[in-house]
Parts: C-alpha cells; sequence; structure tokens
C-alpha cells in the first residue's frame, strides 16, 4: 500500500532514539513534502559524517582533527579533567563559558539493565591519561543525577582510589534557574541547603 | 567546536517537524554511532526517494505508479469517495478494513493563522472528479476533530452544494477504545449521545 521508498525510509528513520513508527512516517512524509534538493543536501551530509568525523584519541570526542581542537589546546587548564557520559555533554558544558579545562568522554554510563557494564566504558584511556600526566588535580564528575549517574559516580570514585592526590568532585545539585522551592523534590532542596553559598 | 559535519546534519535534522535544535542534535550523534552502512542506507533511501515516488494525480496519494494503486483498484467502491487532510490519513483508514472505497487528499486543512487558505488545497481536481463520475453518491470527510477539521467540513459542505443528490458524511464522535466516560468532555459525550447506537 505505501510506496516502498516511503516505507524503507521511515524503516531507517524510526532507529532514531525515541522515535516510534507513526513519527517516523512523518517524518519520511516530510521529506517527500520537502524539495528534492534539501533531501539530496541532507543524504549529502550523511554520506559525509563518517568520512569527516572520527573521535578524538585522548578524550573520546567527535572532532574533525585527532586529538581533537579541545586537547589540542594549549591555552586550557590542563590541572582539571571534566568527565563526562556522552560527547554532547561536552557541548553543553562549553556553553556555560564556566569551564577551562579539558574533557573525558566515557561513552556511556554504568546501567546493567542496558547492558552497560564498566568494560564497555573508556576507563583504561582514563587511567593511561593519569598515569601520563601528573599535571591533573581535579577531576569532575558531570553525569546525570539519576541513578547511572549516581551508579557511574560511585564507581568512579573508587576507581579513582589509586590517586589519592587528585580531588574527585560532581556537580552541584540544587534549583534550576526559575524553579520553584513549592515544587522541588525534597532531595533536590536538602542538597540546595547544604550546598548553600554567601550572597556577597 | 562542534565538527562541521555533525553542525550541518543537525542543521537539516532540525527541519523536522516537531524537532529542535537539542533533538536535531540528539539525532546526529545517533547517525554518527551507528554503522556506515546504515547511515549510507539511510541516506540512499533518501536520494531515491523523490524518484520513486510520485503524487497520484487522481487523488493526490503519494504512490509508487500513477494513478495510483488505490485508485486503480477496479474492486473498490465506486460510489464512496473519503476526503483526508493528509497521504498518510489514508494507511490509518485502511488498516481499519472498514472503507472500501476511493479516497482524495486534499493536501491540508482551512487553517487561516498556517497560511492554509483553499486556494492551497485540491478542490479543484475534487470538482473535477464529481463532474467526471456520477456514480459518487456520498463524500466522506474524513479530518481531525478539532478547529482546522471543522472549518474545513463546514467550507467544503459548501462547496459541495453544487451535488444535492450527492451524501455528506463525516467521521463519529464519540468515546475511544479504553477511553473513560468520567474524564471525556461534554462535546464528545454529548457527540457520542446522539450517536447511540443500538446494541443488537
Amino acid at each position: 500500500m505505501l510506496p516502498k521508498s516511503l516505507k524503507n525510509l521511515s524503516e531507517e528513520l524510526g532507529k532514531l532514539p525515541g522515535v516510534g513508527p507513526k513519527t517516523a512516517l512523518r517524518y519520511a512524509y516530510h521529506f517527500f513534502y520537502s524539495p528534492p534538493e534539501e533531501v539530496a543536501a541532507l543524504a549529502k551530509n550523511l554520506l559525509r559524517l563518517h568520512e569527516e568525523t572520527r573521535w578524538c584519541s585522548i578524550c573520546g570526542n567527535a572532532a574533525e582533527t585527532n586529538p581533537c581542537f579541545l586537547c589540542g589546546d594549549q591555552t586550557r587548564d590542563k590541572e582539571l579533567l571534566c568527565v563526562v557520559a556522552h560527547p554532547r555533554d561536552i557541548g553543553n558544558i562549553e556553553k556555560t563559558k564556566v569551564y577551562r579545562g579539558h574533557y573525558h568522554v566515557l561513552g556511556g554510563t554504568i546501567s546493567p539493565i542496558d547492558g552497560g557494564t564498566p568494560e564497555r566504558l573508556r576507563l583504561q584511556s582514563l587511567k593511561t591519561r593519569l598515569q601520563n600526566s601528573s599535571q591533573i588535580k581535579e577531576i569532575i564528575l558531570a553525569f546525570n543525577p539519576d541513578i547511572e549517574g549516581e551508579t557511574t559516580i560511585l564507581y568512579l570514585a573508587r576507581f579513582l582510589k589509586e590517586w589519592p592526590l587528585v580531588k574527585i568532585s560532581r556537580l552541584a545539585r540544587g534549583l534550576p534557574l526559575g524553579g520553584e522551592l513549592e515544587y522541588t523534590d525534597e532531595v533536590t532542596l536538602g542538597e540546595a541547603l547544604k550546598g548553600r553559598r554567601n550572597v556577597l
């Protein structure tokens, strides 16, 4: 019934994270409604993706060069290393303009349900980086404040005990901008109290 | 910062309906994590889409042939014509296996806010079909039960007055399967009462 090309396309698009068959079909139709040049441009970008983008062998970020722009930047603070789950987290942290250190992409978190075991994470390369550089003074564990993130933080804290001189920190919990005290859960509010800061 | 190919790709994907910049970037990363063969297959499908799929000149559906499979099917009921907003609606109606007539895709609904004026709809071709076929006995207006859908139904009802012998009908309003009487709005419940059916 449905034209084969639309069917095939929607099956491919259904592999996207969080996209079910209905949304995938909607996306497929969207491409059919779009000018062919636009769809061709997207196809070209898809074909180029793996050619032009590679993994940085140091931090594990997606990058145009290896080592990546960030690892090669000599002006960045060599004493700070921020460990993140995914390359996309780096972009979000960079946007804050608060952090000027280096990064290490773990490639996921520990989540036994999804098969996310420590063996799958870039732990060995983290070890190697610590062994090769005595400049690292602090490791910031920047994970989501959920079960997987907390598990990963606990695991890494133990894993990094080999380097007792390196400070291990984590992102603060507290009220987000625009959040409401009234609707904030107890754990977050408790952490916001514990982590209270001087106004001046 | 972000590799150019990832950035371009996420910009293209951001044009998809309901996809914002964060989701688009997530999709782009998903393709980067996927095996290159899979991404190449998707790119190929995208390039083939406009070559292999066309519009049926009769009903306006997306199809492999022109006229489409449905318009060419001689076994279908020529007395029934179902008018829908989008080609995707046809697939949903076909899945019910309740309807065996023909279709006409309007290509949208009347929604002044989005620039959806009657001139943009496939009204002329609907007229032509009615002029050429005296077999059509009933036109079913199958639109979403929202403001745009209702407006389109009212407009079409007036537009089709030229053919007073053709019955104009619309989809029933009522409780959906699994719906709860308690949480059904008054209009729907009222319509469900008015449209009540004998049990036996």
